[in-house]
């Protein structure tokens, strides 16, 4: 490669890197949209700056082009996903590209989507548009993993999150864990819940913690997600947090054994109740996941305890892991681990993680990995 | 700082590097001594290398000098530890340096022993040698951690091993464990075990594993360490592999409790039995650690299961923890987690560990931690 080369393709990350700073911003209003942002540059400086901001609402390209300071005939626009090439909720962003006079067009990834990938390119090449793909391109991918898995199978992707010691446990034998892991964890955990539409937990963590399950992070713009509970038997209390629809929706997933009236009850305070099939005297996960997908739910946060994370790893529904760990030793044979029910009674048969990464949050360290 | 400082300061950590490689050579064979190393440089070249290969042996740099291809006059010797001011099973390394003619010794730590601790620099300094002291300190007292406590308190240096999964579990529920982690891991564990004097497992997975406790390494000359089996009742069955001592000495820490005609029978096998008091119901791990301090054991790698470990740490005895983690999930409630026992109550009561490192081991990952 020339150095002329090398000074271009360091240039175009750079450029990229700001797109994919950009559509984070979107993050918490966009979803079953992916998160997409875009930097105009013309004579090596950025003229305009966009990202997808809510669902509904324009693209981040045509929002990179309203907010150019100058004309962007001839310049170059870096998106992290590729325009769309239909007409949708608004018109094709490649169209806009052209109609604006573009002279390069460079992209992190393609669109996920069989039925439309690579044609936002094709559109763009006939147009005459220099076009190139891939810059940045694993970065991207991550990015939109949620919208990526939902718009290919329909069905949300699911993570777990565990926050343990070093020896696994998430409390001590007499139930204490506030807090194991420090601060910024925490904090990097409510960011988290920002990234998905839903978040999930056990009946058994309404009754003993009363959470609310928001998102509480300080000068930051939030959109709380959707609260899941599980709770075939509908034991939860009328007064718990939870119920609290002001904040966010809240869903109940139950089975045919609760009582009529305190579906009625739950329905009485907004909460939707969704009776679901049985399978091994538990509600069935996969027809719950099935039906969260059909409700246009792209992705699900299950946030334990250990007997409904180990549910979800049992019927094989994660795709993705984060455990926070801290460097603390709780010890006790009958404390809480982030993982427990039944268990894999065999090496052969428990899940096998990928392509994992570990970052350092001051003495914590959190590791995310694939199924 | 100048340009020539700085390339003489990384010609200086590039010559220690090589010092504390050398010194690595004599694991397992030098302790209660430290691991020390010594490279000799002249006109920029190394013309000899030593380390400290056996107990009661030369020390590394009089190996250095007996190695050295060429006068060692005027010469530089990068050494690990400061020299020795003082005659014991050898004579005064200091001293050898001094009548060797030496310009320049350069140092990566002092003596951690108070009572001798900057003497050799001292009786350098007035024969007028150039001497620097921190090069790569912090390397070195890693080094030479076990060392170090010992020779401050006559205690060992007391770490634990764990490997578990993700979440937790050194076992599924049915009690499979072999392995969770990957075989680059143990073979890692297996080289951890020759910078450990001792190796102590409880009586249950003496039973369970009929384990060897031995150093399995290919290609490489191993001394096997002291084998140290807690088992308060003397139940170990006289046919365990680790009763054999032809492969390494084996000792028992048990109480009065136990039968003498069992004890008898031990010691006829050549086995060391160590009755000692209890501490709530079982042996007391403070009496055992000073005997074997007392015995010259300057340290001691704890391998578990649960029950011991969490006795460690009852006892705030750990200096060090090793948690190897394999990128698995397991569950299971009664699934053996890597610290069991009674458990601390709260979290103001928990271990906290400091001055973490990660390593990445393939897919698994290393924790190396202090209390």
């Amino acid at each position: 490669m020339t150095d002329r080369k090398i000074q271009q393709l360091k240039f175009d990350r750079k450029m990229m890197r700001n797109s994919l700073r950009l559509a984070k911003k979107g993050c918490g209003f966009v979803a079953p949209n992916p998160l997409v942002g875009a930097t105009i540059i013309k004579n090596g400086k950025i003229i305009g700056e966009g990202y997808h901001q809510k669902f509904g609402e324009a693209h981040a390209e045509i929002n990179a082009i309203n907010n150019a300071t100058e004309s962007v005939q001839d310049a170059t626009i870096y998106v992290s996903l590729e325009p769309c090439s239909h007409q949708g909720k608004t018109p094709a962003c490649s169209l806009a590209l052209i109609q604006n006079g573009f002279k390069r067009v460079v992209i992190a990834s393609l669109d996920p989507n069989p039925l439309v990938s690579g044609n936002g390119v094709k559109m763009l090449k006939q147009a005459g548009i220099e076009v190139e793909v891939g810059i940045l391109e694993k970065e991207a991918l991550t990015l939109n993993e949620r919208f990526f898995k939902f718009i290919q199978t329909r069905k949300p992707f699911i993570a777990i999150k565990m926050a343990t010691s070093l020896d696994g446990k998430i409390a001590t034998f007499s139930g204490d864990s506030k807090w194991i892991t420090n601060e910024k964890s925490r904090t990097f955990a409510h960011r988290l819940r920002l990234q998905y539409s839903s978040i999930l937990v056990g009946i058994n963590t309404v009754i003993t913690d009363d959470p609310n399950l928001n998102v509480r992070l300080k000068n930051t713009k939030v959109k709380n997600p959707l609260r899941i509970i599980l709770d075939s038997k509908l034991q939860i209390p009328l007064k718990s947090k939870i119920l609290n629809i002001s904040i966010a929706p809240t869903w109940i997933a139950t089975t045919k054994q609760s009582p009529s009236i305190k579906i009625k009850q739950l329905e009485n305070l907004g909460v939707k109740v969704l009776v679901c099939p049985k399978k091994e005297g538990k509600i069935d996960l996969n027809f719950l996941t099935e039906k969260l997908g059909n409700e246009g739910i792209d992705s699900l946060l299950v946030e334990g305890g250990g007997t409904v994370n180990f549910s979800f790893a049992k019927e094989k529904l994660v795709d993705k892991v984060y455990a926070f760990i801290a460097p603390k030793l709780i010890g006790g044979k009958s404390a809480k681990t982030g993982m427990e029910g039944d268990g894999f009674a065999s090496l052969s048969e428990v899940i096998e993680l990928k392509n994992l990464s570990y970052k350092r949050i001051k003495n914590d360290l959190l590791i995310e990995a694939y199924t």
